[in-house]
């Protein structure tokens, strides 16, 4: 039974985890009958915003135990967790990964990773098992591996295609209900709601990723 | 194009809606083609739970809001809702159906039910519209539509079943991948994650629960 981590930041599109993306990259790994190792960082999100009029509250939470929501409560600290006790890892995206597990949402290319999550793609990488990324989440994977000129995609978008070509990843336009593969550094990308008009193109790629990952660990 | 009211009560199993059951219910209906219209009551949730020590949390968070999150912000107060905006209506589960939408969770068969949300249920029943309830939101259908002898599940748990039957219902048991259908009544309940050992055997239920709304419509 392959183990696959998923990396939350949080409940929410919009300070958070996506929660759709989050919930339907459960499911399909739980239909691939893979284990699933849910984990964040703790520590404050960014911030907090009211999804309904988006302005930030006045008020502190953290992304740990926000991302236990999705999680129902079973959840571990990033920094217990190593490549060692995971096959494959994923990304789902959502604000949280681009204001939480970095600053990309905030400064672009220049952004700087948490230290947690840059460990953990850095130990997955270097073991040699597929990595995931969902939406904006890429930015992560294009920050901490442009190096290596990852091949990602975060859709169609060219603002943000230049910000990760600027960290040294090569931008591949994908549509929604596709993937990216990156057979050499074993990184699958799919843009879900950078481009999704609706959950269920949303879930026409994230799908797609699962399926991948899932074969790739095979 | 059907309209499907989906009724939120928060986001997180322990004190809101349940995350997956409500995103198991978005993707279902999306894939069937259906309109979703998102709705909850404003004001404050019964509690906040940190998901991960199971403790109360001091602080406050409102309805709509947090179910603003799991609607990605297109989302409605329950009382600009009437019958004739839609055409069927469905309660996911969660604490927060039974904390928030009514007390079931701390009174039983003695509950108050949300007046708007009873309002809604009643004008629902009035116009012959299905009614769908996941996991332990049936027990509001049971407290409202309890004098037409509704048929509904919660799973197997006698414990609860028999509270449901004081209120007037007629508790059927069910198996976690199918659903109980009202033909009568209009009301069709499925147990999700009253029994569901993992998100694949509550989204195996509740599709068929969509599934049948859905043709009910037609």
């Amino acid at each position: 039974m392959p183990k696959v981590g998923i990396c939350l930041a949080g409940c929410g599109v919009k300070d958070g985890s996506e929660i759709h993306e989050s919930v339907i990259t459960i499911l399909a790994l739980d239909r691939a009958n893979a284990e699933i190792v849910f984990f964040a960082p703790e520590g404050n999100q960014h911030h907090v915003v009211n999804h309904v009029s988006l302005e930030a509250q006045n008020e502190k939470r953290d992304m740990l135990l926000e991302s236990a929501r999705i999680a129902r409560g079973n959840i571990k600290n990033i920094k217990n967790i190593k490549a060692s006790d995971l096959d494959a890892v994923i990304f789902p995206g959502g604000f949280g990964a681009a204001l939480n597990l970095c600053n990309f949402g905030l400064v672009g290319e220049k952004c700087k990773v948490h230290p947690e999550v840059e460990r953990l793609i850095l130990e997955m990488h270097k073991a040699k098992k597929p990595i995931g990324a969902i939406c904006i989440a890429p930015s992560l994977v294009a920050k901490v591996l442009g190096s290596q000129k990852v091949q990602v995609t975060i859709g169609t978008d060219p603002g943000t295609a230049s910000k990760l070509e600027a960290m040294g990843a090569v931008h591949v336009a994908c549509n929604v209900d596709d993937i990216v593969v990156d057979t050499k550094n074993k990184v699958v990308t799919t843009p879900a709601y950078m481009l999704a008009k609706s959950i269920k193109e949303s879930a026409s790629g994230i799908e797609k990723l699962v399926k991948k990952i899932v074969e790739m660990i095979a």
